[in-house]
């Protein structure tokens, strides 16, 4: 069993009968979405499932996990999902598989989230990372530009055969390589100002805990408060 | 001829041969258009339009105006568009027509902007218009009760068959009946801060000129620097 699938199991323990639960995306994510759909058959777990992407949702549904709208639901009970990079004081990155908006939705509406990520991902400043940031096809070239004279060295992101990707919400991304983010606060307001930016990738004050695999198993963090 | 006819010519004057121009939307940009097509038809007017709108498009294609996509201009030399409230220290509430995302898209790209109104625009302070906020679908439901809990009064964008207005960029619009916004700029952070904002109809620091349709005929207000 790898890292990804140990911590996927470790922290679906966090979801009790009757809850709503949000179910992250990405590689580590995609164990705990497993891990769910396996205790809902084998175990009579009752919980409702809230997707944050199209991927998500089409393995829950696979799974036969019951889902709602994030729309047809008052709030969230616990969300669970991956993250490109946290800082030493639990702000992350996220975004690097194209679902940002659709998780900081959910994740807004949550009242208690979890991240499930690898070593690797713990970092002491942000930035390393590629920061995403959604954006409204129109008016984003000039968007772009705007971000290359600031210096944030932007790229869009591309599918496969070299167009640009769309967003599940319709949108472009274009990934600014900032190095090291000193005030990811800052940044954040500066982001949500542009027009055109629909949502960026720094996820502020987010988590209650985060869980890591680590070579000696799964490690369990909670956020001081 | 009535009064928005009247303004619609009169800013037209603005427009120079070689100009790239940003067309507004709304019944006063409307003759706008309409006189820049009759120029650029019976006078041989050199210019390249800016839509803000699929209307706007549909009607300088019609026009025989020649168009370029925002994102194939690195900047628009004059936008010229109607507002929905204008106050006494020249902010603005643009959205009554829907179009408030492509509109302040191309405002932002502007060198210039000009706005045109009637006399029943100009406000001591705003927010009796009902203040458009685009919003993502996806959790839409969910930032209206957010905006129900602060007091806002939300109410959704329909169509005229009862139906959720869709906007050109694919999202809801929610308007929120404020009555009286008494910081503008303040207003503005907070709404861009909400995760699923994406644009809202608050206009700040935009323009650069005025004209107002009254019984008189037009009136012309430069904005203070």
């Amino acid at each position: 069993m790898n890292l990804k699938e140990l911590v996927g199991i470790e922290v679906a323990k966090y979801v009790k009968d009757g809850m709503i639960v949000g179910l992250g995306t990405g590689s580590t994510a995609y164990f705990m979405v497993k891990e769910l759909g396996r205790r809902v058959k084998e175990e009579g777990l009752q919980i409702t499932g809230v997707v944050t992407s199209s991927a998500t949702e089409k393995q829950a549904t696979e799974l036969g996990i019951p889902l709602k709208a994030i729309d047809d639901v008052e709030y969230v009970d616990l969300t669970i999902d991956g993250a490109d990079e946290i800082s030493n004081d639990f702000q992350g990155i996220k975004g690097g598989g194209a679902a940002l908006l659709f998780e900081k939705v959910v994740a807004t509406y949550s009242k208690d989230c979890i991240w499930i990520v690898d070593e690797s991902k713990m970092v002491d400043k942000l930035g390393n990372f590629p920061l995403p940031v959604e954006v409204v096809p129109y008016g984003s070239h000039n968007l772009f530009r705007l971000f290359e004279e600031k210096g944030y060295h932007p790229k869009w992101r591309k599918k496969a055969d070299g167009e640009l990707l769309t967003t599940d919400g319709g949108h472009y991304i274009i990934d600014l390589a900032l190095e090291v983010i000193e005030d990811p606060r800052a940044l954040a307001t500066e982001l949500d100002n542009y027009v055109g930016v629909v949502e960026h990738g720094l996820f502020i004050d987010m988590i209650s805990r985060v869980i890591v695999g680590t070579s000696e198993g799964p490690k369990e963090i909670e956020v001081p408060k």
